[in-house]
Parts: C-alpha cells; structure tokens; sequence
C-alpha cells in the first residue's frame, strides 16, 4: 500500500523530472541530465525501481557496446480515477498507473441533486469499476475530479458554481478519502480540464498559448499561457459564457443582459429554432419537432442544417458570429497560437466555424492571427476524461521539498 | 572586461538564484538552500567573489557564535541602461548593476522618423550619460528597450507595429552592439514593461495574476499569468486597444470600426471636448482652448474636470465607461486579482477609476470582482523605465545549461 501523493527525494524527483521529459529512459540519459557520478546513478535507480515507481522494459539501441536497459513508469503502481461531471452526465474512468483507461462508465447526472448524492453515485461507480477489474480500494493512488463550476484548485472545493450555489465549499476531497484512504484527490474546472486533456493529448502537445472553448448548455473557456492553465485569481479565468454580447440582449441566468451563453449556447439556439417554426420559416424543422413529441433539442436543428434548411442555418451563423466576436476580443487581449473547439454544440460542424473563424478574422488585429488556427478538438468528447486523469497524474509524484497541494 | 550575458555554471546559478530571492544572504544560506557540503561552499563562494559577481557587505546578526559575513550583488560590477522610447517622446537612465538609476535624461521623439535616426539619437544620449558619469562603453554590461509596439521577443524586433510600419524587423540589437560590443540587448513592448516594472517595483509585487493598463494617445495592456509576462503566441498580447466597444462607431487607425482606442484614449477625448465647446456646453473649456492659442489638450480637460466642468466631467465618465466595459470582458476571461492604470491620461485621476471600476463591478462576475483592486499605478511615469531596467537585470546571469535568448 502506497501513501500518495507519492513523495520523492530530490535524487528521485531529478529521475522523475527527466522520465516526464522522455518517456523511456537509460541510465546514460540520467546521468547526461542529472550530471552524477557513474556510481550515484546506479545506486538512485536501484533505489527507485526497488520502490516500484519505475520498471525495466525492452532493450533500448546500442551506440556501440551493450544494448542499454531502458526504464519507464510502472503501470502496475496502482490504478487512477478520473470523474468528469457535466451539468447534466457523469463519466467515471479507471485507469492504469500510466493513465491507460481500463475500464470507463457514463450515465447521466444531475447536479441540481445534493452534492453528497452526486457524489456518492460517483463513489458507487468506481466502486462497480473497481469490481469489474477485480482490484482493492488500496490500489487507488489518486482520483480527479472534474466539475462544471468555478474551482479553488489549492483547497479542491467550488466557490460560487452558478449552476449548483449550495455545493459551494463542500468537502470533494475529504469526502471521497473516506471511500478511498489511500487515494489523494485534486478537483478542477470541467473546462481547464478539456484544455489541459488537449494539450497531453491532442493538437495542443507542446502549444504555450492556447484557448480551449466548450459550447453546450453553456460557454465556458479553458487558458493556456506559457505551457500552464491559467487558473486566475479565484479560479475562474476562463469564465467567457457572461461576456456581453448586447446590452439591450435577453436576461442572462447571471442576471445581466445580453451574455454570450445566454445568446449563442444550447438554450438560445433552441429558443431561436422554435421562433423560426413560429415564424414559418422552416418546415423540415416544424416535421422534426412533430414527430419528436413537440420537443426540439440541437442535434435536431443541426441536422437540419446539414441538409440544407436556410433557417436553421441563420441560426447557427448568428450563434458563431456572436462567439466569433467575443473570441476576436480574446485573440487581441490574449494572443493564443491555438483555439480548439469542444462541446456538444460544436457538433454542428463546419457552419458553426466558419462563422466563428470569420468573424474573429474580421476583428483580429492582423498580427494576432496571421498564425491562429481555429479548430474543433479532435479528440472529441472524450477531451474531458483524458484531462482530468492528466491532472492526476501530474500529482501523482511530487518533490518532497516543493508540493503544490497540501493534501 | 565581461562578456554578456553573463554564463553562469550550475553551482554558480543556483547561489544567483538564492540571491535573487533573498538578497542579501550568508553562506550558511547557501549551505541551507544547496544542500553542499560546508568544503563546496566555502569553494563557490570563493570562486564566485572572485569573479566579481558578488560582494562581501556588512556582517549579519550572530546566531550564536561569529557573525555571519553577508554577501550581496554587486553594484559595481558595470552598468546597465534602460531605454523607455514612447510615440513621442524617450527616456535613457543609466543605472548600476542592481538597478540604481544614476543618470538620466528624457526629451521628445518621434517614432515616424526612421528607426536608424531615432535609435541613433538613442544612441547619443547613452553616450552622453556615460560621460556625465565618467564611465566607458566598456563597462555598459546591458541594454533593454522598450518600444511602442508589439515584439517578437525572442528575436528583439517589432513585428507589424502599427504606429511605426517602417520599424519592423530592425535589428534593434545589433544596432546596438555595434557602439557598445560588450553589451548584451533585449528589447520589449512598452506595456509589457510598465507590468514588470510594477511586479518589481511597485504593488504588484508578488501578485501572481494582474493587468497593466496604459491610457494615453493608444490603449494597451500588459498581464501577468503566474507571476510572469504573458506576451503571446506573436508578442502582440495585451493588445485592448483594438477591442470593439460599438460596430457603428468611428474608424479607428487600424481600419475598423469603433475600436475602444478610437473611441476612449487622448485623442478621441479631445474631440469630444471641441465637440462639446462648439455644441456651447462647457464656457470653461471654451476659455481655456482660447487662451492656448486654440489648441485643447487633455490636461486641460483633466483641469476643467476637477473645477466642476459638467461636460468635461461627462467626456471622462464616457470615457471611463467605455474602457471598463471593455475590462469587464477581461476580468471575466482573465480573473486578474488586481489591474493597475497608467500613462498620460490616468492623471484625470479619481473621476476616470469611478467611472471604469462601476462598468468593471456592473458587468464583471461576482466571483471575480469579489477580490479585485482596480487603481493607479502609484509608481506614476516612471514605471516604464523601472520595468526596462529590471529586464536587464533578468538577463545579466544566464544559466549557461538554459540560456533564454540567444544575444
């Protein structure tokens, strides 16, 4: 049984440092990075693959003389959970001590519910995963937690979630150490999370300064400056759904008028949609809802727009031009390389960027986007869970002389 | 004679870095911090001193036993300039090598004459403060310069400046180096260099997440993501000028519409006084533009402002307005614990903070108002050439294993 976070001297952090850099690593590569004495490196990765956080693996290419054995991260230390919980679903993924999923369940959620249901169902789930892998609680090093609200990442608690006021403060970590004493927990953003998934796993490997954009029920952003997520003072950089859009726009949610949520995202488009059918103006959308029991939802009005029908297209262009807009703001004031697009709306496809990419283009100083690429996340909805298990093992290890959470 | 930047080897860097923290300190500090023997520090510290990095200052208090001799940077070891070149006018200092200004001139410039004429005129100054100082051009250990437009950092040019197209790709450094060959030169946007000086020098010290906002003939900003510069994929971050605050409004130089830059700074101020004048709204300043010869200066709005002017007190409040709405947006996005104003036209003091901090507080996210200062820079003009100065600093020890720039 393994105390975790896992912390390590500062000759097993300077190991560690170099493995996250390569991946697979010789014993000459420790020596070239760390600059100790032949005797020290053999002595400190006997030490470290003694305790289990390394193991040898495949021979690596000679450069002349022995083939070098090359040593890597232990998947077998443990296993990771990562939770990634939207407004209205939950996912629940376990994972290798590598971030390999091996088991994964989704069901719908509600976080209208008390935090200690929502919670507890999560509990049950990677308790049910846990069975069907057919491990022990104590083999849990870490779980994440991902949540549709504004985060204090150093104490792990909401503050202020719009969505769910009453979960603010409540104890995530505390709460899931009783299931899982051994576990450390760390809680973060559903979209810092999407951000920091893409940028381990996706088009942003390696990008500085990027934006990542969900656009659901909600518009939420995740920040990316010099390699990090921006977290923000609170916790809640990113925070792009309450820019106004139009002062004399509807009443946001927040209270405002005229914000981008409340004019572009999920409930606005649907709104318009039933307007249109209202209005006469699309008969392939006023068949769709008839033979849906009255009910529009967006996939509806986006597969309408795949074939073609002008409204539902109008009404997609002017969600993108509105979103386009605030983000051309962004691009001056933030001067990302990137911005990757995720959510469920971004499934709309091809109309919806383009508009987006017009009007940041539009009202972009030239010298801010003559290198942006504007995309849709490839990785898709999946972005979320891969982030969250990122962030866990990110905090797997930690120098003893410098941790960043106080667990 | 040194060479700059100066290289630093590993035990060399790592007692700067102590330095850079601390101070002054003591080679028991260094022992603590390095975790050496006593025999390798006593060795460091010898060699290091030697080198004339350091110096040897006033003894410390005893823990019990001899004093401890403590050892700081040393201030002799050459001398460093800063330049805080602006649209109109420049600023040299010469300070030693911990930052002390002890010359210094200023006087107009004019960023639409050719770069070799106004960098040359530059050049002229340094020289001058040299001599007044006794000095020669061999001991200038750095150069910084900060300049009105957006910088590709790593290579030290402008790219794309938009007040001075001509400008771009000037190789400012080697221009430089060409009259002081033992100098090394980093060059920086403007408000990039407000932001530093005012994490180094004034209340943004240790404020990990704030802007820098710079009001005068254009509008930038500079910001500070976990306690560094951010400048962006293309060093155009901070650019808040050519935000849109109206579709319909006036064209702006960049060729839209009603950027807050057109519609907000110097300029546009001015235009709205002869408006209101010639409208017959404020004797004050009617008075004020004939005595001048018919020419109004924002000073002398900012004058009739705080007599009680009804319009001119209606042209800051707009103004005010306008560049908060437009900080709003940023505060949500950014979620900075701090944004300090500064440049010419935030001597129209308290009337301008009322009017941006009520638009920041009516549109901004409870959360992330909750913490928020909003106020002047109480460093004042001499910001610009305070932050300069401590980029050169930055860059006078390189950590020869991870050199920033390559000089």
């Amino acid at each position: 049984m393994i105390k975790t976070p896992i912390l390590l001297n500062s000759a097993e952090a300077e190991i560690i440092r170099v493995l996250k850099k390569k991946h697979v690593i010789s014993r000459t590569d420790i020596l070239d990075f760390s600059g100790w004495s032949k005797a020290k490196v053999s002595q400190e990765v006997r030490s470290i693959l003694d305790k289990g956080y390394l193991v040898e693996v495949e021979d690596g290419v000679s450069q002349g003389g022995r083939k070098p054995r090359m040593m890597r991260f232990n998947a077998n230390l443990g296993y990771v959970v990562g939770i990634d919980l939207g407004a209205t679903s939950v996912e629940v993924a376990l994972a290798d001590a590598v971030g390999t999923i091996v088991q994964r369940v989704a069901e719908p959620a509600d976080v209208h519910q008390p935090a200690e249901e929502v919670f507890g169902r999560c509990t049950e789930l990677i308790l049910g995963l846990l069975d069907l892998q057919g491990c022990q609680i104590d083999q849990v090093l870490g779980i994440g937690v991902g949540v549709p609200g504004p985060v204090d990442f150093s104490r792990g608690v909401l503050v202020a979630p719009p969505l769910m006021p009453d979960w603010e403060n409540f104890p995530i970590r505390s709460f899931f150490k009783k299931t899982f004493p051994t576990a450390f927990v760390v809680v973060d953003n559903d979209v810092n999370l999407m951000a920091l998934g893409e940028s381990r796993y996706g088009e942003a490997l390696g990008v500085d300064h990027f934006l990542f954009v969900k656009i659901g029920t909600g518009i939420g952003g995740g920040i990316f400056s010099n390699g990090k997520i921006h977290r923000g003072n609170n916790g809640c950089a990113g925070d792009i759904g309450h820019i106004c859009v139009d002062k004399n726009g509807p009443i946001c949610r927040c209270g405002n008028r005229g914000c981008l949520e409340a004019m572009a995202a999920g409930p606005a488009i649907i709104q318009a949609g039933l307007q249109a059918v209202q209005n006469g103006e699309s008969e392939l959308l006023q068949q769709m809802i008839e033979s849906n029991e009255g009910v529009l939802t967006p996939e509806m009005i986006s597969s309408a727009c795949r074939e073609g029908d002008e409204a539902a297209l109008r009404i997609i262009r002017a969600s993108g031009q509105m979103i386009g807009d605030v983000l051309a703001s962004l691009v001056n004031f933030f001067n990302p390389s990137h911005i990757f697009i995720g959510g469920g709306i971004s499934n709309f496809g091809n109309h919806l960027l383009v508009a987006i990419r017009r009007a940041v283009l539009r009202r972009s100083l030239p010298l801010a986007t003559t290198h942006l690429q504007i995309n849709f996340s490839r990785i898709g909805s999946d972005v979320g869970i891969y982030g969250v298990l990122a962030l866990v093992l990110d905090y797997l290890f930690v120098d003893e002389e410098k941790p960043f959470l106080s667990v």
